[in-house]
């Protein structure tokens, strides 16, 4: 018998329970050995559940009790998760986390207390939800020089936009449905600014560099800002707008960036809609990969907490899961990246001239108001952008094509 | 060092070549050793080749070199690659091959051997090409009940039948064209016949069920009969034709067909186009997830080999690598399979009337010809569409509707 603990019984931690509760034999025939959950940490009661009884609200319970083997962390947050982590790999107990803001802060300093205390500390859950992203980067990519990782990796956002492209409903109109759905916290913030899905690329690009990437390295914009009048234009270039997030390695340092992007019809992320996520790999043997899967959810974020259990159960030490020094890596900076954009301008569509003149070259997409029209701008680098943004009378807004 | 052998300099073999010369710096990284070819077995003489003074005709001299850890198998064919492989693995060397042939007919005798001698054997390149799906399957999902698999798993004919939907050319055009550019053989029947998508979605079947699954037990049905008309029909449903491999688990067996389906917009298989491979997983806790990529080509599929090569290399067992046993699966009856059919039938169209009252439903498909029309009938068992078919004047083909 292979015995776990749960610290945080909400979603995940619920969803952990219900699945080593429903597919015992098979986590059985995987692992090699029964699965148990020993104890649940959390400060709140559950009178009537059947977990009722394995619940604690001492920290001391799961530490002190010998037969705990690895302990499953989806509280969420960073303290007092971080002081509880590096406590149990100190002592030598496996950690399973789906906790992206502790790995993204903290990630260097809990590797390193694995290492130190002969444990292993796994991380599946923390980005991309039930996609294997993480144990793809790190045991199955690994004859490739990664120059790019792309994706869209918050399914919240990801169902406003796909509310705001199909439904033709505002901003507002499409986070309200969020909430009633589940899909939203009640303070959207981490969610529509882009900073979920911006320690999400900063722990894929911590693992490919080895480094620590931090959200703060992230260049992001939330999507707040978009109108129904963002998504007639992407109708008209077939194209749809998607908060992806990217991540481009170049001499041994990354650009990452976390923005509303209009997609290509031809791009592999242009049909992933709702709260799917999905995150393609482009190495320079195997081209481009992509993993598609819910990003959310209880059970399919609590499936790959246990693909993690299962594997400190069969005794796999997580070799590249070695993750990342605390180095801080080398952030390129952003105003070299080099791409399209979207812009939109006011005035008569006969000033489109004018662009072409400043932007040398590009195209004008056709107006939706009288009082404006829209300008695809050649490839161009955010430096070039800016600069000639500058020059530009009427300018309302932009958004890169990816 | 760790040091490999190579049989078959074709395709993949010279691929892998490539790789450890091109990214020898990654591939330490990930296996915590350098990787060194030692050896190269193929029949042939490469003149000039940077590996010539590899190469030779003898495959004792793999077999009786100690320096040798792990032999990576690329000939293809189950003979000499079986007797070669079972011989090595005997001998306690790993074996990594992407021969799915030997793989769908000998791996439980090849797992066995590898038990017996000590040894791993891996085949990660033997189903999806660049895509990691038996990684995937093996490690990542690893808590749920898999109840279906699905995919594009040959390229040949996904390049074939994205020619006859786009192109509008004739099944003999795209096929010219496919062997002018290398992505079909000289005798194309493995693929245009679904044999070699039989072949890998049985390797998946056994992997996920633990017992062996042949081709001989996937209903096999080819695009050879496929016409301009078909495609006609698909573009008036909003659907492409794929040749789609499929197997459904239930009761502890599995159902396995590949033959060609009507897929709908809706389905993630819709957009998979060319060269491009995809299988989706259906899990009860994960849901459907999704991997997409190059199935095929010299460096995708070597990318996956190396994967095996680094895995091996860092000491990592392959534990639900493990495989499957010689026992034969429970195959459920084809003729249980339920679905939807895409019928052509003869005559005016005011014979659906008929079909409607013969299928209990369904509905008609606007006529490309005069002479005939389309009909899509309810979902139905496979016995249900026989029985009733066999009513029908003028039934002249059906797809599948996936």
């Amino acid at each position: 018998m292979y015995q776990i603990a749960i610290m945080g019984f909400g979603t995940i931690g619920s969803g952990v329970y219900d699945i080593v509760a429903a597919n015992a034999d098979i986590l059985k025939q995987k692992s090699g050995q029964e699965i148990g959950i020993r104890r649940i940490l959390d400060l709140r009661e559950f009178p009537g559940h059947p977990a009722e009884q394995l619940l604690t609200h001492s920290f001391e319970d799961i530490l002190n009790d010998p037969e705990i083997s690895l302990v499953v962390e989806t509280m969420g947050g960073v303290e007092p998760a971080f002081t509880f982590e590096k406590q149990l790999l100190l002592a030598g107990r496996h950690v399973v986390t789906s906790n992206k803001e502790l790995v993204e802060k903290k990630g260097a300093e809990l590797f390193e207390a694995a290492r130190a205390g002969g444990a292993h500390f796994y991380y599946e859950a923390s980005v991309g939800g039930g996609i294997p992203i993480i144990r793809n980067l790190s045991d199955c990519i690994v004859a490739d020089r990664i120059d790019e990782i792309s994706g869209i990796l918050n399914g919240t956002t990801n169902y406003i936009l796909t509310q705001m492209t199909s439904g033709g409903v505002s901003y507002e109109e499409a986070l309200v449905s969020a909430l009633a759905l589940g899909y939203a916290e009640k303070d959207p913030t981490a969610d529509v600014e882009g900073l979920d899905a911006g320690r999400k690329i900063a722990i894929l690009a911590s693992m490919v560099l080895g480094e620590a990437v931090h959200l703060e390295d992230v260049t992001t914009e939330g999507i707040t800002g978009l109108t129904s009048t963002d998504f007639s234009y992407a109708r008209e270039l077939n194209m749809s707008i998607k908060l992806v997030a990217d991540a481009r390695f170049e001499d041994g340092g990354v650009r990452a960036i976390v923005a509303p992007a209009m997609v290509p019809v031809s791009n592999a992320l242009y049909e992933v809609s709702d709260v799917l996520n999905a995150v393609t790999v482009h190495g320079d043997m195997v081209d481009t990969l992509m993993f598609y899967g819910r990003g959310a959810g209880s059970h399919a974020t609590a499936s790959a907490v246990l693909a993690d259990v299962v594997c400190a159960a069969r005794g796999v030490s997580p070799a590249c899961h070695g993750g990342w020094s605390g180095v801080h890596a080398r952030i390129l900076d952003p105003l070299e990246a080099v791409h399209a954009n979207f812009i939109r301008v006011s005035g008569s569509i006969d000033g489109v001239y004018e662009l072409i003149r400043i932007f040398g070259g590009g195209s004008p997409v056709s107006a939706k108001k009288k009082e404006e029209f829209g300008f695809v701008t050649p490839v161009m680098s955010e430096a070039e952008f800016r600069e000639k943004t500058a020059q530009l009378d009427g300018f309302i807004k932009r958004i890169r094509v990816k």
